[in-house]
């Protein structure tokens, strides 16, 4: 299977990639950083520090919180915040369909489906 | 920036990204596995690794060792090696052109070069 991965560095910190992209759906889906957070499988720590890194590396926060910012706040996307998330899904979208040609069904074509045991390895 | 990572996965393995292609490379630039690792940054048990994986998840093997595949044997690529690693680079750079579009400027224009200061961060 081919998977893209598409990130963007904002120095050092990834300022978006498929998990930040993920947890925005789940902020959208959820309404708090704590249950968007949960439905991934991540701490509330966890999905705050990305948050935080987001909020840090575009010209304008793409979440905001409620006063307190507490772990019962709620949280929802900023305009910038719904226009990053729209733009690296249509790029998404657009590399996977770019990633159709006979390049990549020359490679797909000759991989196997799971790997040999390795020699030596018991049957 | 944008970077784009490309995997191909083989069950749980992964049979082709950018560290794998770039250990092809230097296979071939060097003529061993042991001085491509080097040439990498990487332990000979570590590009070794590398190689058996790719070697077990293609219809035919990548590399071929000498006989003895000790750490000095010579090693270079088979036909599929190099068809594989060039649909690969392909690949990469067709996608590279493809995220030139309005969705990538976008990103790329809202995107801070460096991460603000975490709020109540000392100067």
């Amino acid at each position: 299977m081919l998977k893209i991965k598409i990130q963007l560095y904002c120095g050092e910190d990834i300022a978006m990639g498929p998990g930040k992209a993920d947890l925005l759906d789940a902020i959208v889906a959820h309404g708090s950083i704590s249950a968007a957070g949960r439905a991934l499988g991540m701490s509330y720590r966890r999905a705050w520090l990305l948050v935080d890194t987001m909020n840090r590396c575009w010209d304008k926060p793409l979440v905001e919180t409620s006063p307190g910012r507490s772990a019962q706040g709620g949280a929802r996307l900023t305009e910038r915040g719904r226009d990053v998330l729209n733009a690296y899904r249509a790029l998404q979208a657009s590399l996977g369909e770019g990633a159709q040609g006979a390049d990549a069904i020359f490679l797909e074509t000759v991989m196997l489906g799971q790997p040999r045991l390795a020699r030596g390895t018991p049957d």
